[in-house]
C-alpha cells in the first residue's frame, strides 16, 4: 500500500492542502464503487487491496507490476480469451466469477493445455455493492486455487451508473500444451465417435429458469466447471483423441457444426443417446428451446477414434465430471457438412444452425 | 465460414423449418450491431468474418479454435491485461482500439518484454454501428502491424442498449522478457536519475478538451503510442535501468507515488524540467488540474542510475517517440517516500497522491 504523505510541515504544500484531493475516507466507508475506484489513485489501491489482493493473493500479483513476470515454459502454449456478461451475476450453481475463472481454463483444455496464469480485466459500475464484489472475487479465488491456477494480472475500470450491469470480467489464459497432443476441430474423420461427459443445456436453462422465477421439483442448477482435470485424464488414457470443444454459447448444435465446417464431414447423433436432465428437458419444451442449442459451461464434446471409445469413457468416468460420460453419436462423411440426429422413430432429422440468440447474456 | 444447410429435401427438418430460426439476412443489412451477434450462431461467426478476421487475419486466429496455440518462448515471459473504456471512442490522435493494443504493449515493455501475442475481449452495446466498430478494430490492426504482434484470440459478446458504451475492449497481451534484463518499480535507489520521453497530460486533456469542445491555438492531441521499441533502444544501450513506468491513469505522480513506495524512496523533481505542451499547460490551468497527474498513453519514465543517463537520453532521442526525452528528477533518501517538486523559485512542495477520478474514463 502506498504510504500517507507524511507531515508535510516542513515543505511548502499548497496543493496538498487546496481542498480539492483529500485523503480518501477509510475503504469500509464506501460500502458502493464509486468512480474514483477507477482513476488509478489511492482509492484504486484501496480497492485492489481490499478485494483483490486479499482474494486472489499470490506473488505475481502482489508484485503490482505493469505486468506480471512468469518463469519459462517448456513447448507449445495455448492463449485465450472471453469475456463474460452474464445476467444475473449470481445464478443457481455459481456466478460470474467463477464461471470466468472455468470457461478460460477450459478453452485452453480444448487445446489440451494446462492452465498456467489467468488475468482477470473488470468493468464495474458505479454503484456497485462492494460486498458484492467481494464475492464475485471469492468465487474467482476459490474457482483458481480448485484448479491450481493464479490469477497473476489484472484491471479494474468503473464506468457510470448505467453504462454496466454491475459487473463485466474479460479473463484471459495461458497454459501449456501437453506433449505429443495435437487437438483440433480440423482432425474430425469420418468414423470417429462422439462423446460427451454429462447432460446438455444445464448452464443455459438454470439461467433461464431463474430468470423467469420457475421452480422445478428438481432444481435446475449450472454446469459451471473446470475440465482441465478431466481431460488430462482422457489424454493420458487416449492421446489420440481428436479434438475437444466445449459447448457453451449456441450450445453442442453450435459447437458440432463448427467441428463439421471445420474437418470438412457430417455428424451424425442418435436422440436416444443424447443426455438431458429431465427438468431440463421440460424446461426446454416449455420455453420451445432444443436443448443441442442450449448453452453448457462444464462440458466437453470430444471426438475419437472409434476403436478409443471405451477407453476414452473408461477414463471420463473415473472422473467426477465426467461419470454420465457416454457416445452421443458418429462423425459421417456428408459433402454437406451437415448435422443430423437419427430420431427415436428412426428418422433423420437436421439439426439448424444456431443463429443468434436463444438466450441472452447466458455467459 | 460455415457452410449453409444443404437442400434438406431428402431429411427430415422440423426445425429447421419452425420459423423460430431462420437464415439471417447477409451481414450488410445489418448495420448495426444487434444481440444476435453475440449468441455463439451464425450471426457471431458472420461479424467474426466480416469485422474481426477481416482486418486481423493472421493464422493463429484464423484457426478458430477455442484457444491459440504458439510456439515455444524461451526464457522468462510477461503477461499483462488492461479494460478499455476511453469516452468517447474516437478522440483526437486515436481511438479505443489503438489505444487498446498500445496499452498493453506498453505494459509488457514496461517489463522489458517484447510483445509476442495479443488477445482482445469485446463487450459490444446493441446498437453501435457496424462501421464504427469495423473503424476500431482496423484501428486495432494497424497498431498491431506497427508493433509486429498479431492478435491471436479473441471473443465478442452484445449487452442490450443502455447497458455499456458502444464498446468496451479488454486486452491481454505475453511478452518474452529480454535476456538479462531486470526491471522492477523496488530498484530505484536514491541517487538514480528520473528520466522521461516527453511531455506530460497530453493524452488526458486530448479528451477533455474533446468533450468540453475546446479549442486551442494548436490542438491537443493523444500521444497514444507503443513504446516497446524505444524501450528495446534504451535497454541495449543501458541494461542496467532500474525501472520503467508508464504514467497512465493517475499520471506521472501516481507512477512516481508507486516507484517510491515500492523502492521506500523518496522522489524530487525540477518544476523547471517538467515538459509540459504550452496548450496541455494551459488547458490544465482552466480547468484546474497539475499535469502530473493527467493520464499519458506514449510516456515511460526510467529509473535509471545517474552515470547512465547521458546513455539513455542518447538512446531515447534516437527514436522518434523519444525526441523530447529529458531529465526530471532524482531519487532521494526520504523515510516517508515522498515525491516533492523542487520549484522554479528553489521552495519544495508536496506532490499530492492522486486519491481518486480527476477524468474519468480516459482510458
Amino acid at each position: 500500500m502506498m504510504d500517507p504523505p507524511a507531515d508535510s510541515s516542513s515543505i511548502d504544500s499548497p496543493l496538498a492542502n487546496s481542498g480539492s484531493i483529500q485523503c480518501p475516507r477509510p475503504m469500509s466507508d464506501y460500502p458502493r464503487v464509486v468512480m474514483a475506484h477507477g482513476g488509478g489513485g489511492r482509492m484504486t489501491q484501496e480497492l485492489l487491496e481490499h478485494v483483490f489482493l486479499r482474494a486472489l493473493d499470490n506473488p505475481a500479483l502482489n508484485e503490482r507490476e505493469d505486468a506480471a513476470l512468469l518463469k519459462p515454459m517448456h513447448g507449445r502454449w495455448a492463449f485465450s480469451t472471453d469475456a463474460y456478461v452474464v445476467q444475473p451475476l449470481f445464478f443457481p450453481g455459481g456466478c460470474i466469477g467463477d464461471l470466468a475463472i472455468h470457461g478460460t481454463v477450459n478453452d485452453l483444455a480444448m487445446r489440451g493445455a494446462k492452465p498456467l496464469a489467468i488475468s482477470a480485466a473488470f468493468i464495474l459500475e458505479e454503484g456497485l455493492d462492494i460486498e458484492t464484489l467481494k464475492s464475485i472475487v471469492d468465487a474467482m479465488a476459490t474457482a483458481a486455487k480448485r484448479v491450481g491456477v493464479s490469477v497473476v494480472a489484472g484491471d479494474t475500470k468503473v464506468v457510470e451508473k448505467g453504462h454496466g450491469d454491475g459487473c463485466y470480467i474479460a479473463t484471459s489464459g495461458i497454459g501449456e500444451v501437453r506433449e505429443g497432443i495435437d487437438l483440433s476441430i480440423r482432425h474430425a474423420k469420418p468414423g470417429d465417435a462422439i462423446v460427451i461427459n454429462g447432460n446438455l443445456g444445464d448452464h443455459g436453462m438454470a439461467i433461464l429458469s431463474h430468470r423467469a422465477g420457475m421452480q422445478f421439483a428438481s432444481p435446475i442448477v449450472s454446469d459451471t466447471a473446470p475440465l482441465y482435470e478431466l481431460v488430462a485424464a482422457m489424454l493420458g488414457t487416449c492421446p489420440e483423441v481428436r479434438c475437444l470443444r466445449d459447448p457453451t454459447r449456441g450450445g453442442a448444435a453450435a459447437a458440432l457444426y463448427e467441428i463439421a465446417s471445420a474437418a470438412k464431414v457430417g455428424i451424425e447423433l442418435d436422440e436416444a443417446a443424447i443426455p438431458v436432465h429431465a427438468a431440463v428437458h421440460s424446461a426446454c419444451e416449455l420455453f420451445g428451446l432444443d436443448p443441442l442449442a442450449v448453452a453448457n459451461e462444464g462440458k466437453v464434446i470430444a471426438i475419437v477414434p472409434d476403436g478409443s471409445v471405451d477407453r476414452v469413457l473408461h477414463a471420463m468416468k473415473s472422473h467426477q465430471l465426467g461419470q454420465y460420460a457416454t457416445r452421443i453419436g458418429r462423425v459421417v462423411a456428408d459433402a454437406s457438412h451437415r448435422v443430423v440426429m437419427r430420431t427415436r422413430l428412426g428418422t433423420v432429422r437436421m439439426i439448424p444452425i444456431p443463429v443468434g440468440e436463444q438466450l441472452p447474456r447466458i455467459c
